[in-house]
């Protein structure tokens, strides 16, 4: 635990045949949106193929990265602009906000903050994209995802594309500034970007746009450091994080959480409450309205995107869950349960609703409203305390919109594939079309240590009947705090689920990628193959095993078949085949009729 | 490549806190089917655990395993006892069945079989279960898979059970033998048992029954020995492999598949156009229906149980791939394409489909009639090419079936998630309800190196839809041969895939393992929470990862909230309290109604 800042390496460089691309804003000239062009062998005589790019500076080696000074701050300037916030003092550190007894030296290292300002908005101000979207104004931030979201399209808007099965969702073939502005209005999407995180690139999260992936991070009370907590979210994002969620719960909270936030370029998120719980010692009947929302005003001056609020876990369906196989297994929604039961109360997360969007707005952190109640077991899943939170998690959505503030819903959990759809209908009905956040869902109990793939199932599915975004599972939920590893296997795992997702529904250039990568693979372009992967270097890598010599990837065959055997071979020989006049002939053997045991054609 | 006896070590031993039971026929009083039983803590009050056991003999220590004698013939008294079956010298091994030149001496060890007598049909006689089953007959083996597909069932005869969305399949609460011969008199299902295997455990293919996965091993030209590819099948049987598809390509074909075949407790398949094209020197317009019908022989005399034939790769198809991504992708189907092709004659599969129909009767090998033409890449999914094959599929299988031959189906390959269910619906139009067995389908194409992912989401899919079983995928595919661990990777993840499947089916008794392993979860029972897992020796060693002390699996908590922030541990608490009247007094509080900001209801 005793980090200092000359520990925190964070992995950096670019991608395997890749450069970063920035594309410039047309409405806004400083919105410069960060891509990755992958580039093909000349053989293939293809464009670069450009792909959706979460990984920040530490991607591009032609910016010098500097982890304590953090990353350059893109908003600033636009926040600013609006005139509509100001620079304040902010509120005091304390030692109970690391952790720490009274009167205990903190020893790791500290971001030095003195160079980003606490700002916070005026006076009555509402700084949410919600506001200005309803206002009618597109800010830069809406025409930065709005780019973003685009990639690809263009190149496919000539050609008619199956439009997949959307389950309602209305998807754009061009999304357009004003299309991002309109979403974000009627509450069906969210921008998570607090004004006191400048540092983040925008990101869209709604059922009519890509859909998304979190990864979490964090410190327990028993492992982890605030070293290993930084690289592991730039190793997240590096693989395709769209946001990352920071669980600590051990010492050392805040100062993580600033090492964090100012080196993040995606929306980072917290669940408030286990910093509080801290703050009382783990006693979660000693909890206050006043203790959380001193740390809510801690938080959104650090610059956290989008708080967990358990707000649903209300007393009445705690008893609902008494029966269960597996209880409550949220851990924010057990500590709320725990409150009410000990004082015979309403959770005061719900009675405070309207003060907790009060707070928010001054700041633009988005609601992501917990599922406190979600199943644990696919024996509990869809019963009647998860759908009773559900109903809540509407009625407090209308309310935090009243408040302009933005919202996403989290969602379950363990659920068989059988009851998926349910979950998303209702959640659609409940909520207002607010952006469904899901855990998953694990179709199966009976894998542990293999869960982001009984999660990936439940989460493809989810994600195409209309999930905006996905949460992560890695192979150690259940067994322990993800590694490096996990994290990289548990992002990569649900960029598939999300792909898969997007794909399915038909998202306008979606399937470029898969198709530049099939060409690739047909035609025996094998470091073309590696380098439009997920991840290249793992697929490389298995090639290497068993093909180690460099001439293998030049080899029009590969170890699985050896050279006798390969389909795509023969296969390139049946098209070239083709092309002298086979079509003729079959076409003129069709004619003969297709009955079993007819001579061939000639 | 050169193995000895002496070097074939294959995995053996019980499962942690497991022991293997034998489950008496009570028709036939020689059926023994053999299960798995787990034990659990004493504290958890409940009845060890049954599960369905593919694993054989080299989990039970009261069994001497000897590679070299092979398992034991359970099935040969039942074969004879029909009475239809005799004794023949069989065909006279040749240099090229192992790829020899003429002369050339064999490096390998060789299994000997003068024990295991060759047997095939008397003259006129269809010895396969389909022609036992329109007889009315009960066979053993139908007794046997009844048996091991009840398990549970007994315990859930008497609850309510979720029946789950079953999209047309008719599961029965119990599986009575006579169910079993009817949905093998129907064609619905399949038990894979050539006369020549009688080491087989009888098991069950058909969309009414659970869903089974394959496991594909094999040695190229380029990787792998004999002894890989024995302890490859072991150790797949191991973690669930329903059956074995050996798809050897190199040389010692017919060794290797010697060695597999009779030490496996499960049904081997294979593709034999494959070895038959390594007697033409890897040429595939060398081929001719002599030299592949002499193979046929071959394989069914040494005991193989089914054979992917790939018949219906019609002449007339193949142009319609030209214009294809991913062109032809199957080995066997490309195969088939070039000699048609080369010779600009209709398939000979298909023009001597009689002729095999012939053949396999005699030893009851099973057809899994294989699509050649199954689309390589998401972008060919469902196309043309792919469905009419599938069309010529359901025309053979009426020919099969006339000649009293057990078939089932193969199926994609490349597809996206919305255009799963087609497949399914198109196959059981088309194919007459015969079992239906898919490889995947992957549902993006961008993740080499994951595959077993991006394909265990649509095999889960398709599963749940009817799909009777899942070929698996692993981590290699595309890239290189699966090594070991890649073997138990993909096998784990195709039986999650399965029991997702089993679970959104509702099989009666398939949650069964899923509660018990989240009452173990809830409660803290570490040991029987990784004993009840699909692979227990994972769980475990991710959980030592952070908490290795043996007192840690004891600990009312784990490494990923600490002891002060476990849900589970919090969730005990609240059912302590829920018990002491909570109930009533939160029914109290309900009564006042749940508006917001009601104060507390005391």
């Amino acid at each position: 635990m005793l980090d200092n800042a000359n520990d925190m390496t964070v992995t950096t460089g670019a991608f395997p045949s890749s450069r970063k691309v920035y594309v410039e804003g047309d409405k806004h000239k400083d919105v410069r949106v960060a891509m990755r062009e992958i580039d093909l062998a000349p053989e293939a005589k293809e464009e670069p193929m450009r792909v959706y790019d979460t990984s920040g500076a530490y991607s591009d080696p032609s910016i010098q990265i500097d982890i304590t000074k953090g990353l350059s701050a893109i908003r600033r300037e636009w926040i600013m602009q609006r005139g509509d916030v100001e620079v304040v003092k902010g509120r005091a550190r304390k030692p109970e906000d690391d952790g720490l007894a009274p009167g205990e030296v903190l020893k790791v290292a500290q971001f030095d903050r003195s160079q980003v300002p606490v700002l916070r908005a005026k006076d009555g101000k509402a700084v949410t994209q919600l506001a200005y979207a309803r206002a009618g104004i597109v800010t830069p931030e809406m025409e930065y995802v709005a780019i973003r979201e685009n990639i690809g399209r263009k190149a496919k808007l000539k050609e008619a594309e199956d439009k997949g099965e959307r389950f309602g969702a209305n998807i754009p073939d061009f999304v357009t500034p004003e299309f991002v502005r309109d979403e974000i209005a009627a509450g069906r999407a969210i921008i998570p970007n607090n004004i006191n995180h400048p540092e983040s690139e925008p990101m869209i999260i709604g059922r009519n746009f890509l859909v998304k992936i979190n990864a979490n991070i964090g410190n327990s009370a028993v492992a982890s450091s605030v070293a290993e907590e930084v690289e592991k979210m730039v190793w997240s994002i590096r693989w395709g994080g769209d946001t990352v969620m920071d669980l600590s719960t051990g010492r050392h909270i805040h100062t993580t959480r600033e090492w964090i936030i100012r080196n993040s370029p995606v929306a980072i998120g917290t669940v408030p409450i286990y910093q509080a719980l801290e703050k009382v010692n783990g006693k979660a009947e000693d909890l206050t309205w006043e203790i959380f929302r001193d740390t809510l005003i801690e938080q959104c001056e650090q610059g956290v995107d989008y708080f967990t609020i358990h707000a649903g876990v209300r007393l009445a369906y705690i008893p609902l869950t008494a029966k269960r196989v597996t209880g409550i297994v949220s851990r924010g929604g057990s500590i709320m349960a725990k409150w009410c039961l000990a004082h015979h109360k309403e959770n005061f997360l719900y009675t405070h609703f309207e003060d907790i969007c009060t707070l928010l707005k001054q700041y633009d952190v988005a609601f992501s409203l917990g599922d406190g109640l979600r199943p644990g077991s696919t024996a509990d899943a869809n019963d009647a305390a998860q759908f009773g939170e559900l109903e809540t998690l509407g009625e407090l959505t209308k309310i935090a919109w009243k408040h302009d503030c933005q919202v996403m819903i989290e969602g379950p959990g363990h659920v068989p594939m059988h009851k998926i759809k349910e979950n998303m209908d209702k959640q659609l009905e409940v909520c207002g079309e607010a952006p469904f956040y899901t855990l998953g869902p694990l179709t199966t109990d009976i894998a542990p240590g293999y869960d982001h793939i009984t999660s990936a199932i439940g989460a493809a599915m989810i994600g195409w009947f209309g999930t905006a975004m996905l949460c992560y599972v890695t192979p150690k939920e259940h067994l322990g705090l993800p590694n490096r590893d996990d994290v990289k296997v548990g992002v990569i795992t649900y960029k598939i689920a999300a792909h898969a997702a997007d794909l399915a529904k038909g998202h306008p250039g979606a399937r470029l990628r898969d198709d530049a990568l099939s060409r690739a693979r047909f035609e025996f372009r094998w470091k073309d193959q590696f380098n439009l992967a997920l991840d290249p270097d793992t697929a490389a890598s298995f090639h290497d095993e068993t093909l180690p010599a460099e001439g293998a990837k030049l080899a029009h065959f590969c170890s699985m078949c050896g050279p006798k055997f390969c389909s795509m071979k023969i296969s390139a020989e049946i098209r070239d085949m083709a092309d002298k006049g086979m079509q003729e002939k079959s076409t003129e053997f069709r004619k003969l009729g297709s009955q079993i045991y007819h001579d061939a054609a000639e």
